[in-house]
């Protein structure tokens, strides 16, 4: 596999340029004026594939944007890997705190800095390279498959019935994916867990237009009032969801696997300063790692309503909105959950307004066991190139869709994601360093040495 | 006064189109882009005063938009009228929701329908119309002088200062303003209460910028679920405010006061109707009539924060916003109720998060006694005209500057308005109609010929 690496390193160059040229098509998957620009994107990876070696690659229409699949098929009887990535991005709002176009990549600092720089067209397309690489010395062991979707960041609306759909062709061993992030850039870890998540708008509707705030207000209800104390009362004082039946379903860790668990490093006072915060506010009883890992949370993630120009205007509004989200647990259904906050928030809404609330999307939670072949192989791959067993961890994030494969295509995937959290994916300022990236195409060819090896 | 009333009859048309223009101008001034426009309409304003027949009209510079000062002295001995009005009007988002643009105005169903048909281009032309009429007929019985300004909806900032420094040339018995409502078209009233104002804009600060909802959220406090709670605290199940101090003084009304006012027609049912509500939402133990009259309210009057574009973004937010205003009553001073909102916002704010309160502005609450000559005669116009008395009413709108006008200048001012509460003033497709605008002359025609009476 040294030839493989040796390969990458000499075509650094280009393939960045090759990336780049991926970064710079805006294929913000929620906004749908960037119709255009998905195909693009999909287009992009169809030759991509075909460039790096694939002896077949199409891009399939879906209800919604297309997913690319690609394949190399060396020897039926080898193991094969399946890899996913998404080539969508998130929206780039608020675009003034962009220290650079967010759609024009630049190298600064040993780092990429665009929207989709980590998140996940730089770490899909370490998998593009790596197979590259191997293909061109000659080194692949088993065979590969490839599929890349563009509503990964919307929730995969129709991921599930593709995959149920192209079962026959999906046929695999395990489905490899990087889109998650490590501990640390010399702290490498696993991801083993995902949360899943509720999405909803809710709309409050008070009078049938904006009135004057002093002619009617005290006798009116304010629906940025009412929504406001409708959100507070999601949650009590401790953080917990007050949803009836919110946590029927979360299986409480233990006590041994907390434990566990507490031994992965965590810096406190960094993580504080990194965000600028004084103090966490989390679930009580919890740690922080336990926030994000195996405890549901409750997040607005936008609020609007009202006037919200510049100066003052005295207006008692007729509307307000919130886009609110929850993570979920292993063994919560994001199904019975999203209805469930559906029906209590309508419920609980007072009679001087009117709510409306809409299931904007959705996903499971997901566990990978530590023990099968994947895990093994990756973890000595991580070790080969950091020196260090990676760390299994639960993760905050949510990627819907690896709960999906395991129900439509029964198979496990294994998250070798090569982020960091400072990657700010979301967020203006997305970055991704390339020590990152070049490590995380050795790790992945070291990967497919080592799964074949443990496979035979 | 028959001959001034003719007048306007014969001049209904050329009346109509000089108000258009003044309407046509967008004299918008919370939003700086409007500067210009300003500037024009208060030199429409002078034109229109000497056209009218003043002997002298100026536009005053100040610190910000320019007051219009007119006036026309007949003789030092008799009683002199001090008319105010303003030539800038509210924003006009929400946009779409106008039927016609807002500074297009047009006729339909015998209404003006514009941004200031009613709040205060309409208004306050009226007494330029009164005056004219009453110069062309040659039956003017006092002098008048007029101070039309641009920033009464941004809280007249810059007036106080101007009515100090020109205390001199302000000389006067009584000032007179229509900008407020009466109860209805066939109900006539004089306002005789004015709520005051306090105006803030909050800020609240998370993490430093935003973050993945997944990888964060749980552990890390979000600001808008932060900003919904503290103004959740604000007011408690009652409808109360909860900043401590808040209604220490408040003079609370007398039970017969409250009587009396309750008097005063309220169709519950019907104005439920008009804005399309289940259920009005005050303070406990108060009227609706009492909630908008004599009680301070606690409104939001705008809210902002995280991603509130089209879909789903997983976002924990960095900041979120909040405009707050609160209406006064009678005694609460605006400058203390502002610091006391501020400090108590900022001390409660707690340890995860970072609060910032811009007192944006605010403004006196106003009473005006029933027993002054002007007040008599201004009864007595009312009667002439609608064949009724008015009722005076504690009105729940904030005019600041009528309080200002009273430390400054020793003057009470009465509140002549003919708008109704369907002029939808502040809000979209904003209308006056035309039978308030011709009674509203006919009666302030009447106003001079009773005051100068009651004064001889």
């Amino acid at each position: 596999m040294e030839q493989a690496k040796n390969y990458i390193k000499e075509n650094r160059e280009r393939i960045l340029d090759e990336l780049f040229e991926l970064i710079r098509i805006p294929s913000i998957s929620s906004i749908s004026d960037h119709k255009d620009d998905m195909i693009k994107a999909a287009e992009y990876w169809k030759e991509a594939m075909l460039n790096a070696g694939c002896d077949k690659a199409v891009v399939m229409p879906t209800e919604g944007n297309p997913v690319v699949y690609g394949e190399k098929i060396i020897d039926q009887n080898l193991p094969t890997v399946l890899v996913y990535g998404h080539y969508d991005v998130m929206p780039v709002d608020p675009i003034d705190l962009w220290d650079n176009p967010p759609f024009e990549p630049v190298i600064i600092d040993d780092k990429i800095w665009a929207r989709g720089a980590d998140d996940d067209k730089g770490q899909a397309f370490m998998h593009a390279k790596a197979f590259e690489a191997m293909i061109k010395t000659d080194s692949l062991p088993c065979n590969v498959k490839f599929m890349v979707e563009g509503e990964e960041e919307i929730g995969s609306p129709n991921m599930g019935k593709w995959c149920e759909d192209n079962k026959e062709i999906l046929k695999a061993d395990i489905i490899l994916v990087s889109d998650t992030s490590m501990i640390a850039r010399d702290i490498p870890s696993i991801t083993t867990g995902l949360r899943g998540l509720g999405y909803w708008e809710v709309e409050v509707t008070g009078p049938n237009r904006d009135l004057h705030s002093g002619l009617f207000g005290g006798a009116v209800a304010n629906p940025i009032n009412v929504l406001a104390k409708m959100i507070t009362d999601m949650t009590d004082e401790n953080g917990h969801i007050t949803i009836p039946g919110f946590y029927d379903d979360v299986l409480e860790v233990s006590e041994e696997e907390r434990a566990k668990m507490a031994e992965a490093p965590f810096d406190l006072e960094g993580y504080k300063k990194a965000i600028d915060v004084k103090e966490l506010k989390g679930e009580t009883g919890y740690s922080p790692s336990e926030h994000t890992g195996i405890r549901p949370s409750f997040d607005v993630c936008g609020i609007w309503g009202g006037y919200t120009g510049e100066g003052a205007k005295t207006v008692l509004p007729s509307k307000a909105y919130a886009k609110i989200s929850s993570r979920l647990v292993p063994n919560q259904d994001n199904i019975k959950i999203m209805e469930l906050f559906k029906k209590h928030f309508e419920a609980v809404a007072p009679d001087y307004v009117k709510v409306k609330v809409d299931c904007l999307h959705g996903g499971q939670a997901y566990v990978c066991p530590i023990d099968i072949p994947a895990y093994k192989a990756a973890e000595k791959a991580y070790n080969t190139t950091y020196n260090k067993l990676p760390v299994p961890v639960r993760s905050g994030g949510s990627i819907p869709i690896i709960a999906t494969f395991e129900e439509k295509l029964g198979l496990k995937s294994v998250l070798m994601g090569f982020g960091l959290d400072s990657d700010a994916i979301h967020s203006p300022n997305e970055n991704y360093p390339l020590e990152q990236f070049w490590n995380g195409i050795d790790t992945i060819i070291e990967f497919y040495k080592e799964y074949v090896n443990i496979m035979k």
